[in-house]
Order: structure tokens, then C-alpha cells, then sequence
């Protein structure tokens, strides 16, 4: 591979949260898809981040970036104030709310991958505007594995947009309501057959706490979700797993039906550290041990088969 | 074993159900804890039942339990009308609403064991009043290993004779939100815990179409739900899965958290087969080599560990 160009490219969001959980309430917490997405990728890829942030984005932040080994060459600085978002979880810890969305920067976003970038083989069109995923898919020159994220919004509101990154995609991932919303069919394996009709070989279905689905070309996979002892923070979850995943793939010789559900048990594990603390921290402080304990603890919880 | 003994005596409801799903209606179908699970169960073991009907109840219902090979000899006929529930599925099919209960001879119902069925080495104890639970197992000489279900119901308004049944099984069954209801606590592991410091050494939470979670001595494990082409009638997925599983036990020497993880694997794949029809329909249709076939495809579909 040339130097300096990622194994891994990801766009999507990046944010100061302020979150509230039934337990507590954090201002100004380090967030967006991009964070949580790299977070969970460096320890499988060198992955390149790419966003935009405003000029009052704490440099510590960017610290903690290139500590993690985060590429940021494709990370904007731009003046004005940072993306923010705010939501409550009600007490089930798995709905929430949005309280309020201050795009700020992130309005006039539009994604210029550096040079370097366009050479990596692996993308992850994190949870973004779909205009924006395309534009930053038009950049890449010839990726061989592209994943993308969606999310309710932009299936209610930019659908022509979507269905025309979907048709590009390997890859996508998809909440079961998200799954739903998006094909009109209550029943996941339907659902799922339904969006891989509008072109990814690979969509993926994520279940929170019941783990995930993937139906591939040869059929379909079961990925448990490791049980943890105590949830604290779901923000994330889904763009860590995603993350995980394809940092898992990257360092993957062939890309197929067994690759991929490695890489969801990978995205399992990771994002079961996520969720059990607060914002970043569980991905902060994570290392490679740790995962590989948990693989196997997981492994040994669904080996279940005489 | 002695002759006439049964390997597992089951004892619940039977009633003429009148199931409304968001598809379609019947009326009068044959149902019933004890007979969900005792047409689950007979794949591998030799079954008794014990129930009461009323002379109301069909002739043909009781020469299909023959048909079956279940073991009739503790099914009391009484003089009135049988058992009738009634309940309307919402448009999930998952949630459902109870129109109306008959309990007619279950009213009085006092289950008597057949001489034989009191040498039975195992006991499913399905879900009726905690009271006439305790009553079979009195009766019991010396069983190996009792497993019991319950129910909102009994967990609402006789806790004090539940708890005193659960206190003596091996291991109880309950649903997601029956285990936070028993416990309070929310997170399904925790609440599995919970449970298991109430007695039993096995704790199974059933998830419906995301699976199950079983707490044993030793740990966790997951078992997958094989997901269903099309979900036509959830009732009796429950008194299913365990009639399978304790089935499957009956048949094992030693039961340790290995077997009562694969006797899930059985409940899992026998449950998805009465859920894809109305009734009992898929139960009495299927054969052993339809259950082996699909262990095989669900083995395949779990096998995401490299």
C-alpha cells in the first residue's frame, strides 16, 4: 500500500454532545459518527478520518485523535462553532430524544478528501446527508469494499438521494426500525431481502442489545450482541460497530460472506465497550487484550450447538 | 424405565382458542400450554400430559394427542365446558390483546397424577396457577429435573406461591419483560441473576424472534431464534421452545448447562415451526428430519466466529 494513503477512509459527523441518560448528564461531550466510527477502526486499519469541525473544537480533542492513531489530514477546520447536538434517553436507555441540533460548520459542510485518501480501498460512508456520501464516493478512485450508514432522516426526507447511494454501496447498515421505514415490511428477513433488491450485496441489520443480522449472497448470518453488565451510554453504537467492522475488513485478503460476519462479531465486541460507558470513553481506553478476551467469552456464550 | 412411566410429564392448559392475527381469524382451535408443549416435546421423549377438558371437548383432538404418541392417561375429562381464551393480535404480531377467558372446568381443575406419571425423572411444570404447579410436584416421587414457566399474571397476584414454586425448580422460563416485572431490574442480565438467587440453577429468558439467554452456574449463553420466512401465530412459541427443550433433556444422561444449551437449540427450531402456522399446525406437521434440517441451517447461520 503507498504511504500515507488509509486502509480505511470515513466520513460522517463530528459533534460536541451534550447527553442526558436516566443516571447522568454530560455537556460538550466529544461525539459524531466519524468519532466513534475511527474510535473503534484504529485497532484493526489505519483509518483517515474525514469532517469538518469549528475553530472553538478544544485542541485536546485533536489530540486525542492523533493519539488513537487517526489519520486527520481529511479533518476541516473551519471558523464558526462546532456541530452540536443534544438528546434525553428515556429510562429504557434505548429511546431518546432530540432536544436540540445546531449544525453550525456542518451546514455548509462538503467532504475534499486529501489526495491520499482517494487511493484507500476501504470506505465507510458514515451517517451523513446521503449528497455528501456521494461526493465523497465520487472522489475515491477505485475502493474495493464501500459500507454506508443511514439513518430514519434522510430515508423521510432525502430518499431519491439515498436510493442512489444505496445502488453504489456493498454494503449497508441499517437500524430494524430504519430497515422497516425504508422497505414498508415489518419482518426483518423480509426487509432485508428488500434492500438488498436495491443493489448492496451485504446489508446488515442492527438490533441493539439482540445483536445483528447480515444477509449475504449465500444467505443469512446471526450475530449475538455481547450482554453487558451495565449500560451506560448507547450513543455511538451503531457508527463503533460499523467502524469496527470495517477496520476488521480492511485487513481482510478476500471480502466475502465469512469476512463480513467476522467483522459484525468484531463490531459486537467493540461496541459493546462503547455503550458501557459514557461518550468515547469505553473506546478511548479499550486496547486489543481487551477485545480478544471478550471475542472469546462471546464465542463461548453462542456456542451452543451439540 | 419402568413401563407406562413417562420420560417428562407436562402438565398446563388446554383450551379452544380464538386467535385473531392482523391476517386472519379461527375459532375454536385446539391450544393450551399443555398441548403446545406436549406436541414440541414428543419428538424426543415419551410425553405425559395432564390437563382437564370438558365433554365438550372434540373426540378428534384427543386422537390427534394419540396420533402424536403423547400419553393422554393424566388428561382428565369433566363434566362441563372446556377451557376458552380468545385474543387479538396487533398489527406486530407480537403484542396481543386478551378478549375474553372462559375458565369453565379449569376452574376447579385439581391435577391428579397417574400412578405411572409420579416416577417421571422430569417435569415441566407449564404455566397455570403457581398453587396447581406446586400441587404436581408434590406428587412427584423423586424427579431429576423440574423446569416451570410462569407467567404477568401469577407474578401480579399470588408472588407468595410463586416464589415458593420457584424455589423448588431446576429451572424457569420467562419472557423478557415477565423477568423485569419478577425481578425490577431492567437489564435482562442483571434480572436473569436476580431470578437465579430466587432457587433455580437455570434461568431461561425468551426473547421471541431475538432468541434466548440462559444463566447457568457456570455463565451465560445465547441461543439464536431461527428467523421465520413469515410470522403467522405467535401463540404457544413459548410452551413450545420448553416442551422441545425439556424433551430433549429427557433424553440426555447428564444434565449440565451444555445440555440445557442445546435442549434450547431444539426449543428454538421446534418454536419456529409452530409460529410459521395457525394453531398447532406446524407442530403436528413436522417430523424430525424438518427439525435436524433446520438445526443444521440455524448452526450455519450462528457460525460467525473465525
Amino acid at each position: 500500500m503507498r504511504r500515507g494513503v488509509p486502509a480505511l477512509v470515513v466520513v460522517g459527523s463530528i459533534g460536541l454532545d451534550t447527553i442526558e441518560t436516566p443516571e447522568t448528564r454530560r455537556a460538550d461531550v466529544l461525539g459524531g459518527s466519524v468519532s466513534y466510527a475511527c474510535s473503534a477502526a484504529r485497532f484493526f486499519a489505519r483509518v483517515g478520518m474525514v469532517g469538518v469541525v469549528g475553530t472553538d473544537f478544544p485542541a485536546a480533542h485533536r489530540r486525542l485523535y492523533r493519539r488513537l492513531g487517526i489519520d486527520t489530514t481529511g479533518l476541516q477546520i473551519v471558523e464558526g462553532r462546532t456541530f452540536r447536538w443534544s438528546g434525553v434517553y428515556e429510562p429504557d436507555f434505548i429511546n431518546r430524544r432530540t432536544l436540540s441540533t445546531e449544525l453550525n460548520v456542518f451546514a455548509d459542510f462538503m467532504p475534499e478528501l486529501p489526495p491520499a485518501y482517494c487511493e484507500a480501498p476501504l470506505v465507510l460512508l458514515g451517517n451523513i446527508a446521503p449528497a455528501l456520501q456521494r461526493h465523497v464516493l465520487d472522489q475515491m478512485r477505485a475502493p474495493r469494499f464501500v459500507a454506508a450508514d443511514t439513518m430514519d432522516l434522510w430515508i423521510r426526507t432525502t430518499r431519491a438521494d439515498l436510493d442512489a447511494v444505496i445502488r453504489r454501496v456493498d454494503l449497508l447498515t441499517l437500524n430494524d426500525s430504519e430497515a422497516r421505514l425504508l422497505t414498508g415490511r415489518h419482518d426483518l428477513k423480509e426487509a432485508a431481502k428488500a434492500v438488498r433488491r436495491m443493489g448492496p450485496r451485504y446489508v446488515v441489520i442492527k438490533k441493539g442489545e439482540h445483536g445483528a443480522m447480515l444477509l449475504h449472497p449465500d444467505g443469512l448470518s446471526l450475530i449475538p450482541a455481547f450482554p453487558v453488565d451495565r449500560l451506560r451510554d448507547p450513543t455511538g453504537a451503531g457508527d463503533a460497530f460499523a467502524g469496527a467492522m470495517m477496520g476488521w475488513l480492511a485487513g481482510r485478503r478476500r471480502i466475502g460472506p465469512e469476512a463480513v460476519a467476522h467483522g459484525m462479531v468484531a463490531g459486537s465486541v467493540v461496541a459493546s465497550f462503547a455503550v458501557e460507558s459514557f461518550g468515547l470513553d469505553g473506546l478511548t481506553r479499550l486496547d486489543r487484550g481487551g477485545i480478544e478476551t471478550r471475542r472469546r467469552a462471546l464465542r463461548a456464550m453462542a456456542s451452543v450447538f451439540g
